[in-house]
């Protein structure tokens, strides 16, 4: 797969589609009005297991041979990865561990052991997530499921897009814009491949938190910056250190920019989209709507598809921001 | 329209599916699991204006000469009506005056002026809205526009079951019970008449709040019985007085029975929905989900559709509601 493209994609979606939500793509009159824009809301807080994680999680445990799946699988998440993995394991009758930080909502640690896997929490100021499991991996013999530098992954996190082509061909829609939230990239390079074969006009844009925004900074740079890992952000789905090698190579091509957001952005954001498209999304979920509300570029009168990634916010998080809005309404 | 039928309901949707949302049928692998049902969420929360009640609105601004749009139109609603009128004549524009009792929710009063009505609030326990709104429609020659017991308006209602049989056929599914909430009787009038048309065989349910549950007790008297107006519930959409003539006639012949579910249920159900679905539901949009997940009828390996049919809660409310699940989890 060395010459990454949308048949790749195609291909993901007949192994998955069977085994994955078709998500909605929302219009709402409200957000078109504020914006003046025609906005493409694609609700992957939706998606089962709450992210579209589902999807890269699947295809590769797809691939896995039956010797691989009877040796198990170990992945490394903040949450909505470790959540698909388990999902997908348990569906499979994989053996699967998990390795998640003890900071990670709780909402997400439950879930991810509902589904079967075992948890095994660290400390993600002193240890390596990625050392961990590769040890894991390597002592027991089991396939690692890496959150998104793997073309696999990356495949099936693009098949978003092709349900959105095909939602905007009924609609006879060619977009303009395409917002995307970035952790490691593989949401991005995934649906930024896919659409820009369909849409060769179309301007991809990662969108990030404001002190994680490693992949707007290389992709300015030409190359891979780190993010300074002592800061920290509301949107623990997006704290990955730096690109990875494979989704960068894929971005730096592709995309026309990255964007980032404020926290205090990124929960006005969440109080809307819970107000007027009536949806629970998670901080990391809500950075895409996020850059679009803030008009972190010139969007009036385009077509723009924003992608609403996850929604698994802690219930206590979520009513503290949404009570936080009725404070100073 | 004295024979009511499916016909009347295509018609409907020829008339207004460009004015609204086509909204989503979902299903969740998470809620199948724990019901052992098949359940086919009808997401009209995400509906414009947060309800499903923009379908009937619409059909029924729609029927309205140009002489009688010049003229203004006037409507009394709890509050989603309200906001449906509003927003249609908005479009049309048409003058607007729309009774409310001083006891919705703000999120209602403040979406409703939002779109250019004017609000005029009444004491629910001294005045009848119906004769307010009587007295300005002769006074000012503006159209009435009911909230319910009409069949213009239960035929653009009806027009949400449209849209789930087309999705439906698509997966090829002949479903088995259909669960819709009901305040005055229009949404289930309407959307049953349609399924009942295309599935013989399925039973159709009203789900009511237990101290409102008129039309459940109507159809076992096989008369209409008024609620007592001194109770009160959480289910502010669902507080009419008793069944309409028009839709207690349709709905005695095609409903299967009644059912009800206390407050504690409904909250209950709310926070299942916002935790595991991802959405924002009004008490009065989740009584149908909470009949399901509380097992009010035998639901195991059915194929149910369950209406969602609003989203319209105030913020301080619903993060009330979800903070609790949180302090006893």
């Amino acid at each position: 797969m060395s010459t990454f493209n949308y048949t790749h994609i195609d291909e993901a979606y007949e192994n998955i589609n069977s085994k994955i939500l078709k998500t909605p793509l929302i219009v709402s009159e409200y957000f078109n009005k504020l914006t003046k824009s025609s906005v493409y809301f694609k609700l992957e807080n939706l998606q089962w297991t709450g992210s579209f994680k589902l999807r890269g999680a699947s295809n590769k445990i797809n691939q896995l041979t039956e010797k691989e799946k009877k040796r198990g699988v170990v992945a490394y998440s903040s949450g909505n990865h470790a959540q698909a993995v388990s999902y997908a394991s348990m569906l499979n009758n994989i053996n699967a561990k998990i390795i998640m930080p003890d900071s990670a909502p709780t909402i997400k640690i439950k879930n991810t052991e509902k589904y079967g896997a075992k948890v095994i929490l660290y400390d993600s100021y002193y240890e390596s997530r990625e050392k961990i499991a590769n040890e894991i991996a390597y002592k027991e013999k089991r396939s690692l499921i890496k959150p998104f530098d793997d073309l696999d992954i990356i495949a099936g996190q693009g098949t978003a897009a092709k349900e959105i082509f095909d939602d905007l061909q009924k609609k006879n829609v060619i977009p303009d814009i395409f917002l995307c939230c970035c952790g490691g990239g593989g949401l991005v390079a995934g649906t930024s491949t896919y659409l820009k074969h369909k849409y060769p006009n179309i301007d991809c844009y990662s969108v990030e938190p404001d002190d994680f925004n490693d992949t707007k900074i290389s992709l300015e740079k030409n190359k891979i910056i780190s993010n300074d890992m002592r800061l920290n952000s509301i949107c623990d789905a997006l704290l990955a250190k730096q690109p990875g090698d494979v989704t960068f190579a894929i971005n730096k091509k592709i995309l026309k920019g990255g964007l980032s957001v404020s926290d205090k952005e990124v929960k006005d954001t969440i109080i809307a989209l819970a107000e007027h498209l009536k949806i629970v999304v998670e901080p990391g979920g809500a950075v895409a709507a996020s850059a679009l509300f803030n008009k972190k570029i010139n969007i009036e009168n385009k077509k723009i598809i924003v992608m609403v990634s996850g929604g698994n916010i802690d219930p206590s998080l979520f009513s503290k921001i949404i009570k936080k809005n009725n404070a100073t309404d």
